[in-house]
């Protein structure tokens, strides 16, 4: 659902901002480390998520997952028939989470018992650039099967990542698109300042350097 | 960009939806048929697209395709280069198309020259539910490479469309997903009452069916 007054806009992200900051104090206070996953569906955010904690669990770090999604609890289910302890948080009609939202979701769990929470945001790869939830790092996930033009057709998700990722690079020739295009239009588009990690969450290709790049 | 107030919501979707009235009745005043294609970035919009447009153009029906984006003209170039005619429509940052846009899209064209008029919005399977354009029909899109669970996680969408439409079936075995479970859960979700078709732009399979369905 969407706004249009101008002034209504900024008073929706201004709140938004500020419930971001509590959570980050809030996390913050628990010493635990937060990360937010956006991207389109079928981008492979679930399986990132899922790789990312096998690796960190291995590592005797203690992971929770929050799976968002307009309705439905599959991405839920994935996490935690995969052993990763997982909360869902559905937003009902809204095609992004936001600061509110992760807020409550916070406020049920004990977070006492967890290092690190990732956050899986609803498949999309417009509407929550606008929106940050107070995590570490935001992170956008694409895959080589969305075509060759998702940066050039969504500056903002981009611009508001700290952090892309171009999953499925395993696919890439069946896809007929050249990964390297991709990180020239990424690279071209925050001048430099940010950088687009290639992976393959299947055959788990870069998934150490972009923890690197996550303090993982 | 996103509301919050239930009123305001409420007003926003009453003054497209009249918006949506009138591009209907301007359309059918020139006796063309019009197509709204939602759906996903990457589900095959574009290229579906293009392959009705040639079907139709080798009938000798004139037609024009709305490219939607939020930013760049990658697929008006894609469209202009297949040879289909088409106009370019940004919405600069919001994340569907509506009505108004569409109705100002149409002010810039010449009506008489076209018998069909495919419109692409924007890449997004939340958003464009709730903005009707005015079209004879509305279609979503999605490919077996967005995963099986598209119908579950987002029922707004294939509720609100009169034909869905499940594409890169020949890339099924590859994603290790199964199309007919993703058209149960289409079926379960709309009682039957809506059909969802499988097809594959690449090979052509279900073009025909599709076009039949949308009446071209």
């Amino acid at each position: 659902m969407h706004m249009i007054q101008p002034g209504m806009e900024i008073d929706v992200l201004k709140e938004n901002g500020k419930l971001a900051s509590e959570n980050y104090r809030l996390l913050k206070s628990h010493q635990i480390k937060s990360v937010d996953f956006m991207g389109s569906i079928g981008a492979g955010k679930t399986a990132l998520i899922i790789k990312i904690a096998e690796k960190l669990r291995a590592k005797g770090v203690r992971v929770c997952a929050i799976a968002g999604d307009v309705t439905g609890d599959d991405d839920y289910a994935r996490f935690e028939k995969s052993g990763l302890e997982a909360v869902n948080c559905n937003t009902g009609h809204e095609c992004h989470l936001d600061a509110h939202l992760i807020h409550h979701t916070l406020d049920k769990m004990d977070l006492s018992k967890y290092d690190v929470v990732l956050i899986e945001n609803v498949g999309n790869l417009v509407c929550p650039a606008d929106f940050p939830l107070g995590t570490d790092y935001r992170v956008v996930v694409i895959s080589t099967t969305e075509g060759d033009d998702m940066v050039r057709k969504h500056h903002d998700i981009f611009q508001h990542s700290d952090v892309a990722i171009l999953n499925k690079v395993d696919l890439a020739e069946v896809m007929e698109v050249d990964p390297d295009a991709i990180v020239e239009d990424h690279r071209k588009l925050t001048g430099g300042l940010k950088r687009m990690y290639k992976c393959s969450v299947k055959t788990g290709e870069g998934l150490d350097e972009i923890m690197a790049a996550l303090k993982l």
